[in-house]
């Protein structure tokens, strides 16, 4: 006997049918022996519903009304889920956020849960009760209620499998788990059995959407196994855990990430500080830099380059361009035609065939690599986005043929 | 400056627009240097439709999580509510039924309101705060959300208006006020200024269905003056308070009720306790008895005729189909083709022409009279359905001729 934390997201639950299906996965795993801890996302379109009823009469409202607003979405979830469950003749309870002890900080619609009183959900456990909880939200310490913000469900999940020390912490999506790249388009991808956090937290970061960053953050803090299934079969998904069983591949996927922008500046005065008073000054804007790139100083002057976020750009160039006397001389130029491609696998750095075979694959269909990042279990390269599929494809070829 | 509670039903917040025009309402009331309390209830077919996805599901769902399904709605609409006024300016927060302290027992799905905890209304009323209140909903002992049952927000705000002494309780309706008949219906129905609670409950209870009779019995015992109003415009409306000042009116208003069944059982043994046996019989099966009617026992047998909401009429006739040996050689019939007409004011039992006027009224267009049954400050008659109209209309026009 275990105790299980099963996540469902949005889709899972987006109209009647969906909700028995998942109720019928739940109770199957209860049926098995284990205590089940649910937690569930808000039906299908219920958030963007709300949020447009919102905008109809407040194009800024304040977050703490938006966090009361949203809430009820997982409300009505749990509330549903758990009739479902009831249908099929199980024990069941429902629980907001607040009453499973979620406790947060008070950044509405972005606040980080500062711990759990977990005194309820052990008693309803202890009751042989399945428990259904609302995820996505808390309350802080003045009673008032919270949402996670985005992917905050799982970070739920990941918590209350932390909080409880649970066996297991599943979440449900609508794919059968993490791939070596995008199955719907490079033809060689497979679902890996395991990977390690860190390079899960790589492979999100670069725009596998499969699981919330910060819920891998938390599941590798407190080390809570996390398994990525699919809930439209019944297939053993990825494992997530610290130290993954040795196996034959070295990189553990290829991804793409189109939604970066690059900014150069060009005629650099080459003086010390000078990075420094750039980079604070984006800093102060909560503008995060990914990748920077700096020239050799020559004649006095140098390049520096950087990505960021696209949606960042605006904010990136108002912040650079009416700014201090450093830059009066200098060009800068933003450019969003870019994409970064990256290949990411633990133990990446005892191998240091790994980038010049990425190069090689790139060099032979004949794209050109504008920047270049390394980490310990990645390898990044900024190109023009018109190419990135084709490298994609490439590069998956050369370190994961079809077998 | 004075403390006002206000109450906005479904029907006055179900779209942006109508959320907007509430908001204006409260926001007129606050910068006229009043403190502000606003009650709201789901938007108009919220409930509705959460019922309707709760029966694709689960056509017997638990009330416990029934009750944690529809509080959403009310959550739904004091967020939209308090963000519209945040866009008018103005300073704003909503709370829940748990946050605005309302403890209630745990009859899931028609809980009633054990206390309030004013603690946190009163801080943000202190901080110059429009509060927007949850109607309808509460916490019991356990931390479970509870809903009051039908009309439950008008509860709501009475209870409040009584926990904090508010100055006045302004329930916002789509009528001006109470009337003393349907004006739909009967061209000469005017609007009462003002009416006791004794009054309103009568009028309430016979299909006025202006204010949920229980606001109106917590209003009583509280001493909490109501004044029922249309959001519509802005004219006054009707007080309801303890002693009103004289008006020439005898007669509040003549109503009809439809929603009434008659049961007889005919050839009753004329012995001791055959009532109670019956009478007892409907109690332990939850069903109101209203009219009792009991002819003169004639040969050692009785009739027995009593009217029920007709509602109750399959579990009444089934108590006493298959019943006790008394009633084996009797016939038992049960006609939903009645209604009950009502004169309802004050003071009527020391005008003993009420009843014979009324009487007369129904003789003149001919409508014969199958029970009576009068109170202090009512007189009730059933008829029947098809007359009810006609009666209605002639009884206003002895009572209350158009001025």
């Amino acid at each position: 006997m275990a105790l299980i934390v099963q996540k469902f997201g949005g889709s899972s639950v987006k109209d009647a049918e969906r909700v028995m299906n998942v109720a019928k996965i739940v109770t199957d795993t209860y049926s098995n022996g284990n205590d089940v801890i649910v937690v569930v996302s808000a039906q299908g379109d219920t958030t963007d519903n709300l949020i447009s009823k919102a905008m109809e009469i407040n194009q800024k409202p304040s977050t703490r009304e938006m966090d009361m607003l949203l809430s009820a979405g997982e409300q009505i979830s749990i509330a549903l889920l758990s009739m479902a469950i009831e249908k099929l003749g199980f024990p069941v309870i429902s629980l907001l956020g607040w009453q499973a002890g979620f406790t947060t900080n008070s950044v509405y619609s972005a606040a980080r849960i500062k711990f759990i009183k977990p005194d309820r959900l052990r008693s309803e456990i202890g009751k042989k009760n399945i428990v259904i909880v609302a995820g996505f939200q808390g309350v802080n310490k003045y009673d008032d209620i919270t949402t996670l913000g985005r992917g905050g469900s799982d970070t739920s999940a990941v918590a209350i499998a932390a909080a409880l020390r649970a066996d297991r912490c599943q979440i449900f999506t609508d794919v059968e788990g993490v791939f070596t790249a995008d199955p719907r388009k490079i033809p060689g991808a497979r679902k890996l059995q395991e990977i390690t956090y860190d390079e899960m937290l790589e492979l999100s970061t670069l725009g596998a959407q499969v699981l919330n960053n910060r819920s891998v953050e938390t599941a590798k803090k407190y080390g809570v196994e996390i398994e990525v299934l699919s809930s439209y079969n019944r297939i053993p998904g990825t494992i997530v855990k610290e130290v993954t069983s040795m196996e034959k591949m070295l990189v553990r996927g290829v991804t793409k990430d189109t939604d970066v922008a690059r900014i150069t500046i060009m005629d650099v005065p080459d003086v010390p500080g000078i990075a420094f008073k750039i980079f604070s000054r984006l800093a102060t804007r909560k503008i995060n830099v990914d990748i920077i790139l700096q020239s050799v100083g020559r004649g006095g002057k140098k390049d520096i380059a950087f990505t960021i976020n696209k949606s960042a750009k605006n904010a990136a160039m108002e912040a650079l361009g009416n700014s201090f006397s450093e830059l009066q001389n200098t060009k800068i130029e933003c450019d969003t035609n870019v994409a970064k491609v990256s290949v990411v696998g633990a133990g990446m750095e005892s191998h240091p065939g790994t980038a010049s075979k990425m190069f090689e694959a790139l060099y032979e269909i004949d794209v050109n690599i504008q920047m270049i990042s390394t980490s310990e279990i990645k390898i990044s390269v900024l190109i023009d986005i018109n190419d990135a599929d084709r490298a994609v494809a490439a590069i998956h070829r050369a370190f994961l043929p079809e077998e």
